[in-house]
């Protein structure tokens, strides 16, 4: 026995009634909720992107005579998503596994309205991969250009704190512990080349150009070609599918990929790129400000990042926030990923898993690079503060470099040896490790008081960070 | 530079302007989008839910006499998401990476309408995530309901169908192709006994019970404890733990589990468990439904199934959005999982990125449920068909049937020559297998015409086929 | 044209030529490279699983009088592993796309030499999945047990962690930030509850009883039915499957399940609960391992956690390790999930999907039980530093007491003004917040000298932390 | 209490005894387990990776002056994997969390023993990281180099298919059921078109280059540089790496990229595609082969695709191997993605995550490349089946057309019930549609009989197909 659909009542959690709405305005997703992405992925933008799918096909058609100008133009003019009513049509959805079939109803009896002829030539010849694909293809490139300026804007930051901080020494840590120095230059240098990186991808996916769907049925645009009447296949669909891509600025692909997936694929691997990217700063940004490093410090306006319960808090929201949605974007691009499996010539359900991690995976990256902007562009940098961190280990930050120097004046095992027993015993007793290596005969014989007072300073031991920032830098933004 | 924060207007897809809504009415989500689950976690749910933990803290603290009864009873009745701006919450909600801090505020305000004493007392020593937490429990009981609801009537369905089909014989499919005799009994007590399985699991969450969240802001109740005055640490933890969940009636937790997930992971897992179990029912149908197999039909209502372009087909759209469920929800449960990797006495960012993949999980689920409901209780199955598919390999279906009969009489080796060359010549001619056998002298000598016949007879050869269905249905709905 | 397929030579990296063993020692996954999940889990391992699976097919027969007893002792007694070629049957595995079938004619002709009749015994009535399937569930039983072994050395080492620090006080870190006291056994205890749970959800696999695969060719077990000859289908399937499992110690299970994946699902997603329950501890570990927080370390024998560059550094490898198989975990329980949608009676792929993650995920939660043994058993704990760090924020860390403190006394919202002006002095000038207030008109008005300095006593604010430790110690590992 | 250390002996599966070799041949591997990929990507492979690493490291530093060219020498002769011990080696990788430190060891050794002061210089400056990373880039050159050329050899077959079934009308199929008519040329070269999109984004990874690792202790070269002696920091490093570079034929990187994870993920999500591109042509071969189907066949040498029980089968095995792959390497890539939140200047945890990951996707994305060389250049077309299960549905394949022709002459809502009607008596009769329209008077007033018996042609309603084949031919493989 199937349910009635009557929607049940929530007694419990106070759920229920008529209208239930809003399902998600973010309350659970603070990397996007205040975002702009929102508004450009929202349902609203995306039945208005089908809706200028239809409208741009009409005029394609029209530019080829098989459809009629006016009739084109009737179209455009009433392809406004305001005018249907959207919740209905979520819920049509239902009945064929896509809103297209609904949508073309409802926009058919819309033109009919206006126009009762030109409602005949409405989707002419076209199926709901073609306009929903499209969609997305539109509401991508919107997205992407939202996600590439804020990339820009970060990228900006990011080469001004590395300029800043060329010289601002700090210790580079690996598997949790001091390492050796480095720059805190180096460190932001760094973040920007994967920032740049992440800008490479999502501009070779403009460059390359995002297509425009168009196969009909099945791939073989043979409705099209019905409704042209007595045309040549292969100049009439080269030249629709020019017109077609054309009139939206998109690119006319080669074939038909209602089951060749590479632009979504492509899509879903360069934003999860683009979010690990500033996921990477993320983490970096909390290691940094951990209580007891507090080496830097997020941007804090009123009110941010206040606790619920513990006043002197200033939580670290932003980088929280973006770890958070690059936390969740590699597997919504394993989906996508996964969807390549479309069986036969469309599938049943491999396509129909695509829509929702697509759209997650945008307005999660497109939050995180939102974010990433202010918190990277008033980020707060602590030098002094990096400085006296890399005292912390007495000397020992430069053991490597006492390694290498004391190797060919003592032999590489000998020298090891000597610096295992002395590390160990500054770590035990908390002398620091110059005052250890004074005290041996070993060293002492071999190393002047003066080249060891000079050997342990830390900022002279940042290797090649300098040339290394100067260098990234040099790379610049494509323009 | 920071960019201004004033929404980017869309220009090519017409979106932007004052208020995009809604940003998500299910139009990409045909699975989900006339669901009952779609209230149940909506923003609303989820902020009536947080509200419900607040009124039901106030209350267990009143109980213990550490808050007046008169604050409670206030907060209690404050406590109303519509009294609420929840898109002003969800914007918010970016300055504490959570939308509690925001939340409290303002319903601080609001029960301060109504009585500025009570204000005092609202998440009394509480922290953001005890109140998210709990929120998330209640909102996922309500899920487990309803979901549970629909797996009840789906095992229903599939019971009737396998009782009614114990005797309708089908080809057995392996790798694609023929195998031997099955019935479609003996298929749908499997989907039934996958969805008995999913059940299972759903009610072990139930029966371990959901547990409330109380640890305060680092999950020592230090806060509680503080507000409550001279009280005996364990006993007053161990009561007002007791009294908060009685209040919600829930489970009290041996400790609080801000970074201990086990909670959230069980859900996670029990969910994609459940999904799959019906994505199996759906990729099964999906293969029985093919033209050329067309051995079963999904329920065709007025418009279910059409297509934009195509007057004759009845897509299985329902299969397809089932299918298109479960292609998600393992990777949404692999996120949830990965969080349990939650630093310290609380995430910064491991917590955060649980919320939408477990909501979106919960969603799909639930859609998933709901449309397996309506498949399996109207779905078409022409057993005429499907006795006529049994034939069309020409006898080879029951090959694994001569060859047992062969071996003791030929030898196992020479058996299984003489199959594979009548086999192959079956394959080639077109011939029927027992055509070929009956021509062949080695099976003809050893083989009478009469046992021969008897031994192609496909019904004949279903096993087990009917012990394994009545063996399946004494299993029972869990009561 | 096809490839030839004689292996090519790879000059540039040296690779290549005759024999390129082995090809996989573990070099690339410390976390399991000396662990004996390796040997539990390795090719030889399955091997024998399938040969232990058609012995015991054979003596179940047997004990129906189906097949003769000496034949059931000559194919137990020749189910050797170490008889068969294992690469070779690997490389055959090509062919039938699973390796049981090159398995059956090999074994076959092993049995063959020594008992000819014996040798149509083999494998028979059964198919491919029925012995890999029940030959992975054998080797799961073993995997399982090596570790629940090592979690319950994990759980008695961290419970000796929490006693022994039930009242070392340590800083709670929410957020990256110093939030409020604990103590170190209460986060010994709430891993060791985690760890528990795992153990839960170990057993539970084995309370349910993993179950034997039994359905033949097509899960009607109609090819066992036919060389059983004139049986009661129904009793003999039922009698076969119970001495099949009793021959293995295993659970006869209602139905075949070569679709219906519960058991390995089950598995996987326990499986990776237990690696993230072990992840959880990790990321503490290095949390608290930086160089800067140093409150705990890894044990270190001679020569362990040695960088290749830094003589002073010992690197947590074990943490390191551990964490990244916990971050590997998840997508593999993902990929067993996805793979429940296997269509038809026997699936081509999803099946042969399931079998590489799911070892690999056995194989990466063996490894890190197996470490986190030695990490939890080992670890140095430096409650001098622990207590020393909760003074970092000079008092800032029980800023929550002082704020419930002031609010009855001053109103909450001047208390909490109040607080945040002495919070941000002191975090701008160093200055204790304890003697912020101290200079502060309003908080001494309110609060006596020694009032104030009690309530700065980290100490004195670590909450129920004592209590609930003690409670739950109180669990205890299930026996 | 620690457990011992000594390997568990496994009684019930066998388990156990001192070697238990080898840990995995590809036994649960078919689509692997004999493809030349597997070698490439052997820990052999890797340990041999690893050593020239090492050695083209010192013959970079010999060029520069800073290692002498006889222990260059020396060091780069002893570079041999067969003299070094393997399995030990993996087994000590526990120890430092990864395996560079005891190859360096070991290695070290090795090179002394043929000159002591040459051992002096192994390794000199660096860091595990620059040698396994660096190593890890050799081995993927290798394996795209094979897999470029299994695509090759792809592409061409399919091609070849493309070609010679330009004129092979066949039913394209949408969510399951027959749509249109198309050509099997369209769909191979809709194949062709994913394969080349692959060829692509591997060449793109080449084109780009891939990097050599070179850092040291921290990614600042100071090791390097301290070892140089007095040099110019920014021309030093600027050198070394150029010559380092050079020597492995690999590019010099703008940063050393420890954390900055871009070239592993570019190959994961490169190589997840090409995997994926490779599924899509395998579930359209287990689409196309099913029984009822059977529109092609695999290639069945002897012994190929041989069940265990019945006889007759042949399996497709290829496709069935290569969508197992395909099901697998989403996962796999979403771990390496996730793996770029590498915390500081090295990670403890996320760059030990990405290994096994990586590895298992090269394996697989190479061996279902090799068999997808067999798969296509072999497969079986059967051309006169196709042609024939256009048929199938009585016309109904063509409605399309029918709907777009009445609709002029009927009005389209008209024509749209007219053919709603004649469809649904259609399938309910089992009448032709052609025959239901005949004697429907409103189709007849309209459709003379002659126009009628064309439309129906399904050859002529292939649409584009023709010139979209042509025109994905024109594409071609890029040299």
């Amino acid at each position: 026995m199937p349910h009635d659909t009557s929607p049940t009542t929530g007694a419990g959690t106070g759920v229920g009634g008529p209208a239930p709405v809003p399902l998600d305005s973010g309350l659970l997703s603070p990397v996007w909720a205040h975002a702009p992405v929102v508004s450009a992925v929202s349902d609203h933008a995306w039945l208005q992107a089908m809706l200028d799918a239809e409208a741009a096909l009409s005029r394609a058609q029209a530019r080829l005579g098989t459809v009629p100008e006016a009739a084109a133009r009737v179209i455009t003019e009433s392809a406004r998503a305001d005018r249907l009513d959207l919740p209905a049509l979520a819920s049509q959805a239902r009945q064929s596994a896509n809103p297209v079939v609904a949508l073309v109803r409802e926009f058919t009896a819309l033109v009919a309205q206006r126009d009762r002829d030109a409602a005949a030539y409405v989707h002419r010849g076209s199926t709901s991969q073609d306009i929903l694909d499209t969609a997305t293809v539109l509401v991508v490139r919107r997205v992407l250009r939202l996600i590439r300026a804020d990339l820009a804007r970060t990228e900006e930051a990011l080469a001004a704190l590395a300029e800043a901080h060329l010289h601002t020494v700090m210790a580079a840590r690996t598997l949790a512990l001091h390492a050796v120095p480095t720059t805190f230059g180096c460190k932001a240098a760094g973040w920007r080349h994967l920032v740049l990186d992440a800008v490479d991808r999502l501009d070779r996916l403009g460059a390359d150009g995002l297509p425009v769907q168009l196969g009909g049925a099945a791939g073989t645009l043979a409705g099209y070609l019905e409704h042209a009447g007595d045309v040549d296949p292969a100049a009439y669909i080269h030249d629709l599918t020019a017109a077609f891509a054309d009139e939206l600025g998109l690119r006319a692909p080669l074939l038909p990929w209602h089951v060749l997936r590479t632009p979504v694929v492509d899509v879903a691997t360069a934003g999860a790129f683009t979010c690990g990217a500033l996921g990477k700063v993320a983490v970096d940004v909390l290691s940094l400000t951990r209580t007891e490093v507090a080496e830097v410090h997020e941007p804090a306006p009123a009110g941010r990042g206040a606790s619920s319960a513990m006043p002197h808090k200033r939580n670290p929201v932003l980088a929280t926030a973006i770890r958070s949605a690059a936390l969740q974007t590699p597997q919504l691009a394993a989906t996508v990923l996964s969807c390549m499996l479309s069986e036969d010539e469309r599938s049943a359900g491999a396509w129909h898993a695509e829509w929702e991690p697509l759209r997650a995976l945008l307005r999660l990256t497109g939050g995180a690079a939102y974010q990433a902007v202010e918190l990277t562009s008033q980020l707060t940098v602590d030098a002094d503060r990096m400085r006296d961190n890399t005292t912390l280990t007495g000397g020992q930050i430069v053991s490597e470099r006492i390694a290498a120097v004391l190797a060919p004046l003592l032999g590489k095992a000998r020298a090891r040896d000597l610096l295992n027993e002395a590390s160990a015993r500054s770590a035990r007793t908390g002398e620091p490790l110059a005052e250890v290596l004074r005290q041996d005969e070993r060293a002492s014989a071999v190393l002047a008081e003066a080249r060891l007072t000079d050997l342990f300073e830390a900022p002279a031991y940042t290797g090649a960070a300098d040339a290394l920032t100067r260098r990234a830098l040099s790379r610049s933004l494509p323009s």
